[in-house]
């Protein structure tokens, strides 16, 4: 079986177990319950969930036991979005090439939406068929990498560097904070629920961040060279918002070592692993070489 | 010790171990962390917080013990009326007698600070100094009742019956979800943490569903007999927004009458227990008879 048809199958197995998870559409409250289910299924590279079950499977866990904190990070970072796109935050009106939840309902729900989709995240976990203790380690990375030490702080900091310029550390750790710590907790997760020892979760850490920052790099550097529709959201925004962004600081060729030297970063901290680790080998590529 | 002075003594535990797990005011992003601080600590009744101390006596929990499910409720509670008061939302300038967290920071911030509080709700539970079940048994309850089949949903109930009139049944069940799953929620991890049986579970649900209700019908009188001041809010806006009441629908007389028999369903819930359950008894009463 080759990477691809992996993670095909294990896009597929989110995409069901998400579908089954949220509020039924013609429940009440219907418009709320349709937000949520919109902002969660409308597409999405399913990154966050490949990185658990990629990370499980290096040490054998089981994938029924990835569903939840696949799952779990997957919805934090959707509510995220929502939030991130309301016009008080980022004001888009386009995502994944689809109106965002704002626009598509109203700001009222759009906000609730993304309340509910974070609280379902944690208590997907809190009800996930894991030891009790295991469930509690997903809660405490899962917390620790969403709120004001983790994705909520990093969105903090863009929102204080906007408009200004940021030198490269502060743009480093904004990032760190914003996707980076997302990213190590969907690593963690998976590593957890294999049982891997605590070397191996500080190896994975390791993995983790290279990646986090590779993303957004590359993330960076899309934004100046690709087109909107390439994207399915608006392109050339970082500059129209005078926002600090890896190419304005290191130039584009600068931009591109980096990425590349995030990469050597990646192969070396999967170094120790066997074949078991390809697909997070495959996915630490993958954020290098996307084009969308 | 009288009742009063109990409470007293756990509204100030309550203060200092929320001021303690909050994050500090000077560090970065210090915006975000003073937005969080300003919504949590200013004020406000501590109802949540006092009902899982006392519902937790009953059973001879530790206080200890209770610490991290009363501030991780209070939170839950603080980032709703955070969102609440938005402009897409309620549009509320003053809550507590002050400027409400969007007005007195800005909007991405108060949006961004009620997602991070809600975020530290649960990690505060999840890094409980409980053992790991109950800590998963409380973060059941919490997330359940906090999301889209708690409080989530019963705002979004009151969104889209807003500017029409409800039957009483949907407005009752409205408010179950908005007011009642939290209130419940907070019985119920006291309960928990004190070990208690299913039967008593059962037993106190009853008591935090009238609680919960006679919380909100006589929220609803006050809108209509208390001056602003007195509320440190806005009165008479339910008027205003053409929202369904117990007033409007039963009548003033109707509407105290219901109270009156909510005061009575308390008071028979907790009959089976001894003096200890009299701090619970006496949150029963101030729901009933307070004046703002």
């Amino acid at each position: 079986m080759t990477v691809e048809s992996t993670f095909a199958r294990w896009r597929d197995r989110i995409e069901s177990q998400l579908d089954a998870s949220l509020p039924a559409p013609d429940l009440a409250p219907q418009r709320l319950h349709q937000a949520m289910r919109y902002s969660v299924l409308g597409g999405g590279k399913r990154m966050r969930p490949l990185l658990v079950y990629a990370s499980g499977q290096i040490f054998g866990a089981d994938e029924a036991a990835l569903d939840a904190p696949a799952m779990a990070v997957e919805l934090i970072h959707a509510y995220s979005l929502v939030h991130d796109d309301l016009p008080a935050m980022d004001d888009d009106a386009m995502r994944r090439g689809r109106p965002t939840t704002h626009i598509a309902f109203d700001e009222a729900t759009a906000i609730l939406a993304g309340d509910a989709l974070q609280t379902r995240a944690f208590g997907l976990l809190a009800d996930a068929p894991l030891p009790a203790l295991l469930r509690v380690h997903c809660l405490q990375a899962l917390s620790h990498a969403s709120g004001a030490a983790g994705m909520c702080g990093g969105q903090a900091l863009d929102i204080d560097a906007t408009g200004h310029a940021q030198p490269l550390a502060d743009l480093q750790r904004m990032h760190a904070l914003k996707t980076g710590a997302l990213i190590r907790a969907a690593v963690r997760m998976g590593a957890l629920c294999g049982e891997a020892p605590q070397a191996d979760l500080l190896q994975l850490d390791a993995f983790a961040d290279a990646l986090g920052l590779a993303f957004q790099v590359r993330d960076d550097i899309l934004d100046v060279e690709a087109s909107s529709e390439q994207l399915g959201k608006t392109a050339g925004k970082d500059q129209a918002q005078a926002k600090s962004t890896f190419p304005a600081l290191l130039g584009m060729g600068g931009a591109k070592a980096e990425l590349a030297a995030l990469s050597q970063r990646m192969r070396e901290s999967l170094a120790v692993y066997d074949e078991r680790a390809d697909a997070l080998r495959a996915l630490g590529r993958l954020a290098v070489e996307r084009n969308h």
